[in-house]
């Protein structure tokens, strides 16, 4: 591998002068920069962005912007971001923006003060001007959880419409003939994929009826409250997709008090793969792969910070059926 | 209420050099100084500290630095002092320093270089010299889960120790006979007192015996071996105290499978008052409040920021039993 003590080698300069050139942190003469420039070029150098970023730098910090830190999606997105951050030599800052935008924008104010070298937003109202603008200020951002297509913004998000779609079809290979759907908040980018997924799928079945979708609101209580009344009008349900895992563990709960034996009369899945140790019976989910999101959402951040060539567009990560005993 | 206008007006001098002085910001000539000073004391006027503090202050910030963000715990503590926080004009960052003092460290030097007015910390591992290191640095300091005696060193921690004997004692009160315990680990001071409450009042007792202590890691999987390996040696046991909640919802799964009916059989309660409400059926426990150590914290914290007069010891808050479906 071509080091820069190669390149001062054949520049004939020293490498604290194609060191200042590269991070353009003091004066270079003329002559040194063309000899330089054309070393690298023939020794085909990639300069080490990540050292060079760092170099001097005593505190790198990037931040993770979240709406909802009790959930626990965003500690575990957060402990991935951390892990990935923590190799490149930056240490991670997060942020609960509790879903409101007024603290959403005093926090982006408050990291920029602080010079802050990028920022990685989870938001539920964020719109792309805002993100644009950010951009605009040379702020590096990774959105995550949500995607702007025809804006030039990158963002990394589970393929929740085809892990809907797997939902649906695991219940149905299963055996479920008559399949409730619980859906989070339509506002929500992912909830919203999901429920389009389930309604692309069933609505066309002879047995669907729309009173088949109850909300769930993302959150346990209302998954609990969900199920109640799905019940009480099909008494005959057989298959339970929840849009994420807390609502499916607020089913399964209600499952259990009406006496619905879970998989055995009715078979329930969630979504997302959060930690549901706690659980039991443990349910079967489709699960986004956090650690991956939180890993890769920090690795392209890093990328944008070190101008690293990386198209600003939608990564989609794969999801994959976990199954527990629900199923 | 005096205002910072009469101030100026008794001691003839302009609001701004009131300001200067209060905020130490600028030249004040000695005569103007002592013509202020006394105004104040004739008026007895306070000044608005907190409004003080950020004025002129685009970004005030404030850090709370856990030990294991995926503890539903320290999440609860996150949104508590996020709360207390926006009221006093503060933005609150969060680090996660995965209980490894390198990383503490690092996210400590971090902290100050980007000048944040002041930090939480919540550290199973950090030494009371370190803390008076950061105090000697001006850098005002609340431990929160922890506390040192004989050190000036401002902690709110729950009533760690009297919580273990209400757990014991509730147990008792509902019939259990031969109670085990589950311990977290005895590095963790809010662990190794409630651990201390349990063996104080039953160590004595004719059934006592050694092996009915577990050892859970203060998680799920922990509790869930934990109970499966008392329950192997003492099937006659009828009363279980968790050091936490995750122990506890281990503990429960165990149970469940186990076949041990809950609580007709076996009483079980837990420790923390965490959300629970994805399990089934929920448990008992004593509860620390979460949500008053968080904001009991953050108003220390902020005291501390702007030089109020507060004793740096120890703040204990009560903790009281949730009863739930477990006992």
């Amino acid at each position: 591998m071509t080091t820069i003590r190669d390149v001062s080698k054949l520049a004939g300069v020293s490498v604290a002068t194609v060191s200042r050139l590269l991070n353009q942190s003091g004066y270079v003469s003329k002559e040194a920069e063309i000899a330089v420039m054309s070393a690298i070029q023939k020794l085909n150098y990639k300069p080490n962005n990540i050292a060079r970023s760092l170099a001097g730098k005593k505190t790198a910090a990037v931040a993770l912007m979240v709406p909802d830190i009790l959930n626990p999606f965003f500690p575990e997105i957060a402990r991935a971001a951390e892990d990935a951050a923590a190799v490149l030599g930056y240490t991670l800052v997060l942020c609960n923006t509790d879903n409101n935008p007024d603290k959403e924008k005093k926090y982006i104010e408050t990291l920029i003060n602080k010079q802050i070298d990028g920022i990685i937003i989870s938001s539920y109202t964020i719109l792309p001007e805002q993100i644009l603008a950010l951009q605009d200020r040379s702020i590096p951002i990774v959105v995550i959880d949500k995607s702007f297509s025809d804006y030039p913004i990158l963002s990394v998000t589970a393929a929740n419409r085809h892990g809907g779609e797997m939902a649906v079809q695991h219940l149905m290979s299963e055996g479920s003939r008559k399949i409730a759907h619980i859906s989070g908040p339509s506002h929500v980018h992912a909830s919203r994929e999901r429920t389009l997924a389930y309604e692309k799928a069933c609505r066309d079945l002879p047995w669907f009826m729309p009173s088949l979708i109850g909300y769930g609101n993302f959150n346990v209580a209302g998954g609990y409250q969900a199920m109640k009344e799905i019940y009480k009008q099909h008494p005959d349900v057989d298959g339970v997709f929840a849009g994420n895992d807390l609502m499916a563990a607020g089913a399964l709960k209600a499952l259990i008090e009406l006496g619905a034996a879970v998989p055995e009369q009715v078979k329930l899945i969630g979504f997302d793969g959060i930690r549901m140790d706690m659980v039991y019976p443990e349910i079967t989910t489709i699960s986004q792969q956090i650690y991956s999101i939180g890993k890769t959402a920090m690795d392209y951040l890093i990328r944008l910070i070190n101008n690293e060539p990386i198209e600003r567009k939608n990564y989609e990560l794969d999801v994959e059926l976990l199954r527990k005993a629900t199923t």
